[in-house]
């Protein structure tokens, strides 16, 4: 239903020679998106611990490692170098048995007019037992946690 | 027909804080084996004008900017830092209207037995007139030069 | 004499197989502290321009570029991953002929207790005149535009 | 002594808005050519483990650590996208109590003429013993290791 929205700050060094955020870059900000979401507030913790991804906010499980195995991105115009930050709309598109599609849109900063829609991608993670090392299911409270995020998944052009 | 073999180089700031090849940084190495592969070699201009891809290899063409319309990748397993090159494989998948596919596969180090397939990719470059900043189509000779490299586009294991 | 503080927050992917972030990364943070200070606002302007630096706030310079000449850091503790952007403070070292020394000391989020020192640093920068690509002297109107940031420059430990 | 020549290859990526490598990205070029050096090849085992940096060739250290205390860098000459790999020159320029400064020129690719010497750096080190987590005194084995690399520290211009 409703999408997160991630306000990511840009920086100049995200720019290539073209003097326009690079493309691999823009999965870099996908990326810090997605932690900044995923990842369970541990407070205190946090800054003396090795940095994990956490499925279900507020509560990490390092029983279960977070892979990536697919991403997907259409880039529908170049984005110059911003001071105010990007809006990296996030949803999830699906839970499949062992797996999430996270959705992406990745707006010009909030408040400008009009907007313009720079990019959409989705990244497919598995989620792996720690200990068999072997994709494990999503438990019914990983469902239900995410569900209110939930919604269709983003459309591409092509095939 | 004939797959391109690109030596890839990794770099230690490759890995992210898991000690693995970081999944935008992936989109990194295929860009410097596309740019390796589709830039003309201008030999001693290159070191003094401002870098840009050629699609034709041996003529540079300033009146066509490409762009990256999308780009698709899966991860098949991590890769870690690994001292001698990766053998980055890359093909021509689809010549469209104004547009081309190319194709990777990013495999472990040349001579390593048993190879290991790390990721399958896909980047859809689109060409532009520099003078109109519309796409334009692709001409016969354009064709004509990539038709070697044409083979079946990769397959992905999900939509 | 007063220092700027920028805040500047780090992403996941600032930290290298260590977990810390990356010895390199952290003159990206650097630039990217100057740069927004430096970067004279442009407003509707910016998003269409290629990007440079303006030593003069509020007032570009298209005439003059800016290049780094040296750059000095002291690492005095590593940085984890942190939610709450670095407080990144930075003032003018000397005001040279025809070059400007930036100081830095990058310190822990503001509000924490204790705060911590990450790291001291300072950047050379050459004003260049973009016609003869010759050094050229820093005006009266530049030298009395910084020197309310004119402060000690930072000391370092070592030689 | 002699110097150790490190073939460095640029990628694309390495460029900023201004069409130069970045001046933090040299940073990483010369992390790059530092790992190469010092570290300890452990030919199968190095796919598998976490990666460390081991001061004395052939002999991985688990038991100590090395931290980068300070860097220093000149930029003497911007440096362009270029096919074939940088020169970087490595050698020790002092042998501290608990430290080593690691000395660097970086030079236009080995053949081409005039050689253009783009960059002088050094580096820092400190040995952390992995156990108590302070610094720890080099052994007369290290200090017998690498004195044939000894050499005159570089001399920077400035203070």
């Amino acid at each position: 239903m409703s999408r997160i929205h991630v306000p990511i700050t840009l920086r100049w060094s995200d720019l290539d020679a073209y003097g326009h955020v690079n493309n691999a870059e823009m999965l870099r900000l996908l990326e810090e998106a997605r932690i900044r979401v995923f990842w369970a507030d541990r407070s205190a913790a946090e800054e003396h611990e090795v940095p994990h991804t956490a499925l279900i906010a507020g509560g990490p499980d390092a029983e279960t490692i977070t892979l990536i195995a697919a991403q997907r991105i259409e880039y529908l115009a170049p984005i110059p170098y911003l001071r105010r930050p990007l809006d990296v709309q996030l949803w999830i598109g699906r839970l499949g048995g062992a797996s999430i599609e996270i959705c992406y849109e990745v707006w010009s900063p909030a408040g400008d007019e009009p907007r313009a829609l720079y990019a959409k991608a989705a990244t497919t993670l598995v989620l792996i037992d720690a200990e068999s090392n072997r994709p494990r299911r999503l438990t019914e409270a990983e469902r239900e946690a995410w569900s209110p995020h939930l919604d269709e998944p983003v459309r591409f052009r092509n095939r």
